[in-house]
């Protein structure tokens, strides 16, 4: 939450799943779509991740209201070969296009040892990590990448052309929740820029640049023209470039410079493809991988590590279990305005 | 090559591949694990790469003196499913591995899709570029991570744990070299630590800290019980644990940290694991990935990148094929004189 702390209630998670499918379902969006992106973005919420939790409705509403997502697709599901799902989102949200090829992928990733999910045509505007976590939670281990819209200066470059690009990786680990991290390969997730301006605060040196590409810590001038950087020099610029290859020349989705939603005022959601690998690790000679993973984390432990990955998301959601998800009152009156009918 | 330009002759590639053999036979190695590890080493001598070039041979004849790595050990391939594919190195090096497995691993790939190799109780002392390149050159997408010996310190913690744990990634690129990136997750790879400590130079800030955990920009006190940091302050650090898993805890090998060469007072190839995931891009549904991977190139270019993946390699290794690879002098006199009979 923000230094000033404004004004929040807190409510049951299903209660917010449920408020939130009937705003999406109030705003042309399918009973079976709703369902999902309701789950998702509560979930954000409910574990903290506010950058991708209930402050990402508006945008989601403005992206529907323009015609430019499609939030009736019925996404189209291929079984390509013994390791290789393929997926046409038909336009609409990736993450209904993960939910209808789950199953098969998880019965090729457990027949095989390892599948791949290549979803296209779809818009993806929310975290990354609900996509891998649930592969942990089955005991599978899962890395996905997914491009979004240009907003990043390659390295070397002197204008954008990535998206803040993430990749997001999940393992099991005996006897503690998954390990999970989900990463923006720009310097700052999208989010949290558009975050940092809201609550007018500065950005980190390093995070982007103006609309004349001079360096720049105000959040604004990053959105207004500006553009981000790729977090780690070289390095992360390759890692990014890597995503627009797997998540849209693999998958047949758009590279992140590769639409054009001018026609489409209001619209937010990068219109793109997404790659999810899943892999068995009882396939391994490993042993028992989670015990393996529960072994690393001691001794990362052992050496001072104080906060794993993931673990900030666990210790907001165990809090939200007993005394409800927190969202701030004027958000949450705003929230309920939306659900009733027009 | 450093800015003092030492003397230096130029070789044929094939003659330099048959002096490093002819070396490598004389230090209880085997012919076929020979062969490998020579084309491994002078392949990245000819490319400009020689923190991985016959600047390790030194260290290759020490580990095999010590008796810590087994020269003429014979991988063991194991079918284990219609995508994965582990090999037993049986305590020898992990390119020969790599090479045993190399066919089924491609056939799994073309006909599941996705296929991966898991290598384990092997000695990754190279570059890994070498090791996913020709896949791209077959039109294939490779991913390789590897884990080494604990010299990094996580993010948040105050004591070594990771390995420098590189990350490689190759894809074809229509008309154009394949793309190629092999970054180590540490701040600098671990040989570009040896070389500035060789030639006297400052590394940059942020790249480690000193036996008593304060940040050094002098080489020698990184490695005199000091040690390296991520790249990319906690992102580094997440994906360096993510290699961790990969490479070791999924395939079966040791961990970085997992592994006590104390007995073998010489020893310097880390005894770890490695991991392999290929991708067919011909059953995605973008089409003619080469060719939209050449699109990206281009965009790439036309913000401004003028140095592209893999390229100074490219660069150097067409220079090489007609004036030959270059190795200094003095190194030269030093393997031609460990080429001949005691």
């Amino acid at each position: 939450m923000s230094g000033s702390h404004p004004p929040s209630e807190r409510l049951p998670f299903e209660a917010l799943v449920q408020l939130l499918q009937t705003i999406f379902v109030r705003h042309d969006v399918s009973q079976e779509v709703a369902q999902v992106l309701a789950h998702n973005c509560a979930a954000a919420q409910r574990d903290g991740a506010h950058s991708h939790g209930v402050f990402r409705i508006p945008g989601y509403l403005s992206s529907l209201a323009s015609g430019w997502v499609d939030g009736r697709a019925v996404p189209v599901v291929e079984d390509v070969a013994a390791g290789f799902v393929r997926v046409d989102a038909g336009g609409g949200f990736a993450q209904p296009a993960l939910a209808a090829a789950r199953p098969l992928l998880v019965a090729k990733a457990r027949e095989a040892g390892i599948a791949v999910l290549a979803i296209r045509n779809s818009h993806h505007f929310a975290a990354l990590w609900p996509d891998v976590e649930p592969f942990a939670q089955e005991g599978l281990l899962a890395l996905s990448v997914v491009n979004s819209m240009t907003c990043v200066v390659p390295h070397g470059g002197q204008r954008p052309l990535f998206g803040t690009n993430p990749i997001a990786f999940a393992a099991p680990c005996q006897g503690l929740a998954p390990i999970v991290f989900d990463m923006a390969t720009s310097a700052l997730a999208h989010g949290d820029v558009q975050i940092a301006a809201r609550q007018g605060h500065a950005v980190p040196p390093g995070t982007g640049v103006d609309r004349d590409g001079q360096p720049t810590t105000d959040p604004q001038a990053i959105l207004d023209g500006g553009a981000l950087l790729p977090f780690g020099g070289h390095k992360g610029s390759a890692l990014s470039m890597m995503v627009e290859l797997l998540a849209a020349a693999l998958t047949g989705g758009n590279f992140s410079f590769g639409f054009d939603w001018s026609g489409h005022p209001g619209a937010k959601t990068p219109w793109t493809g997404q790659l999810i690998i899943v892999i068995d690790p009882d396939k391994g000679a490993g042993g028992d991988f989670a015990a393996r993973s529960r072994e690393l984390v001691e001794r990362m432990q052992a050496v001072g590590v104080t906060r794993l990955a993931g673990e900030r998301r666990y210790r907001e959601r165990a809090r939200a279990q007993v005394e409800g998800v927190e969202v701030g009152r004027e958000e949450l009156a705003q929230l309920v305005a939306l659900s009733l009918p027009a």
